[in-house]
């Protein structure tokens, strides 16, 4: 049986390394507040007390962390990862990060024998308790293949995209399309309502033709209900969003939509909102316009 | 039997009042090209030479027609429906028009004793052959539930909105949601090539989770199999997104998402391919940044 260590145990992480344990792999743990770690103790895991000596001690160290220097902190600084590495070990980052930080730290922990996988993933935090989230993969396929298993404790669709920094991109894919539909949402909705229209009987009539999608199956009723908390944040929205850009200006592709979206995320965080819902970017709209989605009870 | 007239017989008219006919309504048409009409004559509907024509002779008279202009001149001009119009008359117009002149003319024939629905449509040419059409309906629901029978002769899921206008209120909705899928579509496939993956892997991966839409589903593999024809004419969705936008001012909403899509679609129209598919908008991307999409065989 591998044996697996887990460093990040936040609202994704902690459900992510239940299912791990649950699925009969042992388990240490390694967080920066203890509260999390001494849940896992109880429930069966082992406590380390840094990042390197989680590595020294396991066949598979996975990190899921806020963002890239948090990550590159934690794989390659002091007590990082780097200083635990030994021949075969597989490093697994579940974080979102920038493509390009998960090259270098494959680049970096490689020369150490380490073989590194880039895996965000995609399904908020129900997705990680459910052990339903989309995970997507960059990195050598054998070694994906190994650690196949405890992917599949923690999520439901596995796919290999490519190479070191495949898994990153296709998150950045995964966030153009989503902040799009949530800022498509928010025009719709208070458009509909300004031209006089109850946005709820718009929202039925159009979701089930081409304009269907994920986020009107899944978010109008709640805003209608007046629910605005996570889900997914905001202001996490906007970080992955600044990777988005990033990522395109390292490439050198324009993208003129997102950018827009960009600017929406940061007004809303501005606006003290960042703590809601993706979906309640609406907000931003609202105090353009003085005008607030009407709530049905 | 209720008496229908049609008046419009193109891409999308002709297959819906086909299926009007099928279902066993007596048909009276009219179109600017006789081809058309020939051709429903020979399967049993009567041809008139004029709108009001149309009108004098049957109980429900519907259009479906290009633009505003169009629908307005049909109605309201010279030998238009109002010269044939009679107490109690239902005018049901399918068209994609401004709510504002789609509140002009209820109100004009409604002077006349005419019942008038604005009910623009959604699901493209194929959704008019199959009869399996989405159906947006502004106007009073009397009208609607007397012409129910014809508009399910036409559509699957048909929707009272609300007043006059309010169909193509929803339209206007749709539309902000559907361009905003064709746009970020286009941003995450090139920007995935760009960065060195394989855009169909990346498509894999995310279809299933949060970034899940129609767009996603039926798009993807027409583009990598090098298939950009219609559909959904481009300079269609430009035509519609100017609606949009000339709505979202009367109404004093901002909608920069939208307002970013219109431009995307307005160069594309100038690049000279308005006739391509809508989700080819991508070529606006390929042209700025001198880039194809990799096809596959």
């Amino acid at each position: 049986m591998l044996r697996v260590g887990y460093i990040g145990l936040g609202l994704m992480g902690k459900p992510m390394a239940r299912n791990i344990m649950k699925a009969g792999f042992p388990l240490v743990v390694h967080n920066r507040s203890q509260a999390a770690v001494e849940e896992l103790v109880a429930e069966g895991a082992v406590a380390a007390h840094s990042p390197a000596e989680v590595a020294a001690q396991v066949d598979v160290v996975i990190t899921n962390l806020p963002d890239s220097p948090d990550v590159e902190a934690v794989a390659l600084g002091e007590n990082g990862i780097i200083e635990g590495a030994h021949e075969g070990l597989i490093f697994i980052d579940h974080s979102t990060i920038k493509p390009e930080t998960a090259r270098h730290i494959a680049e970096v922990l490689g020369e150490k024998g380490v073989l590194c996988l880039d895996a965000p993933v995609s399904g908020g935090d129900i997705g990680a308790q459910q052990g339903t989230l989309t995970i997507m993969v960059g990195g050598p396929e054998a070694a994906l293949e190994k650690a196949r298993p405890i992917l599949e404790a923690e999520g439901r669709t596995i796919t290999h995209i490519g190479e070191a920094g495949a898994g990153q991109v296709a998150k950045v894919a995964n966030q153009i399309m989503v902040a799009a539909q949530m800022v498509a949402m928010a025009e719709l909705l208070l458009l509909s309502q300004k031209a006089g229209v109850d946005p709820e009987r718009v929202v039925q009539a159009i979701r089930g033709g081409a304009a269907q999608c994920w986020t009107l199956d899944n978010k109008p009723q709640r805003l209608f209900a007046g629910e605005r908390g996570p889900g997914f944040k905001a202001y996490m929205m906007l970080k992955d969003l600044d990777i988005v850009m990033d990522t395109a200006r390292a490439y050198g592709m324009p993208v003129p939509s997102t950018a827009t979206h960009t600017q929406l995320f940061r007004s809303m965080q501005e606006l003290g909102l960042g703590e809601l819902d993706n979906s309640a970017v609406i907000a931003v709209y609202e105090a353009l316009t003085q005008t607030h989605l009407v709530e049905k009870k």
